[in-house]
């Protein structure tokens, strides 16, 4: 599949193609046309058909989409075949919310090791879940081969978190603190800041 | 200011911008260049310097960008010059941790409604705002004169909520919930999918 070149607003996509599929899978559609993704997702059929087609052929034309052949595919391009471990930072009401919400797993990925910096929560157990000191990410994380890590940290904190993260080989980084984080090449980062998604509509009103 | 086309994307970026300004401000800065806001937002100064030039001249070629002008121009093309009343609907873990960040008001919002349709909390507080049954959704936002709502109900559950909200003229929706709503045209909705931002970065690893 030539995949080199993908670009990465296509990438940003897959995820949502492969969320509708499996919405798809539950309602017991076998076959799905890119008009039907294309209504549910708000997206042309068009760009869905030019997307897709960065990773072959996944259907002719005319005939639709196989929905689990191509759930099943999108799984593979996008590395969730299985479930990657995940570390999450923070465990205060936010990082409550993620460790005690039960839709990772489904979708690739289990919170495997907590981490808080605050001696009344470690040792808790949260979600199954003890709560480890900060102090021991490097070894933990080691020892759990993680690479992806979920930051729910205050700001003032979240560099320093990136920066010991990156140092134990985590690869990709969730980032709930509102501030911009620097990483090495190599390193993705998402960011999720609630106010700065709500701005981005205030423009509009 | 010719603001009648400017791209989604850079629409995207501009709380971007003003977050970065307002630590610029905390940290003490009067003047900042387009090179440091750039090294510290991972963007190119050019890149910067267009989007800006969308709004008109906010600096001299060389000069930098005065810090706190910059930043109370950018809330006036946000429109978060004030504070926008938001209603929060679904008060699980998450509907908690988001009733209870006080990043809000600084950046324009507060949640001055909380709804939720389990009988156990309706009636309870949080965050200082009593829980109000869902069923009163209509005549307390309609009361209000709310225009900005946060989703953070059960997928299942998430169409029929932004249905309601629509019909009492919320004009900008941040969804939670893991699922494509549907809204009218001159609805905005923001997603957040802890799960799609970790995919985007798993096709990477």
């Amino acid at each position: 599949m030539p995949t080199d070149k993908v670009p990465d607003i296509v990438v940003g996509r897959l995820p949502l193609y492969l969320r509708t599929l499996n919405y798809l899978i539950e309602e017991g559609y076998e076959i799905v046309s890119s008009h039907e993704l294309g209504r549910r997702l708000g997206i042309s059929p068009a760009q869905i058909r030019k997307d897709l087609s960065h990773f072959g052929e996944f259907g002719k034309q005319g005939a639709g989409y196989d929905v689990k052949y191509l759930s099943s595919q999108l799984k593979h391009i996008l590395h969730v075949e299985g479930v990657w471990p995940v570390a999450l930072v923070g465990c205060g009401a936010l990082g409550h919310a993620l460790a005690n919400y039960n839709g990772f797993v489904t979708k690739g990925f289990e919170i495997t090791l907590i981490f808080d910096n605050d001696p009344a929560k470690i040792g808790q157990v949260v979600a199954g879940k003890v709560i480890h000191d900060v102090a021991d990410m490097p070894r933990l994380i080691c020892e759990h081969g993680i690479r992806i890590a979920i930051v729910a940290v205050p700001s003032s904190a979240a560099q320093a978190t990136v920066d010991v993260l990156v140092r134990c080989q985590v690869r990709a980084i969730l980032n709930y603190a509102p501030i911009n984080i620097s990483v090495p090449p190599g390193v993705q980062v998402q960011n999720i800041d609630p106010a700065v998604h709500l701005q981005r509509m205030t423009y509009y009103l």
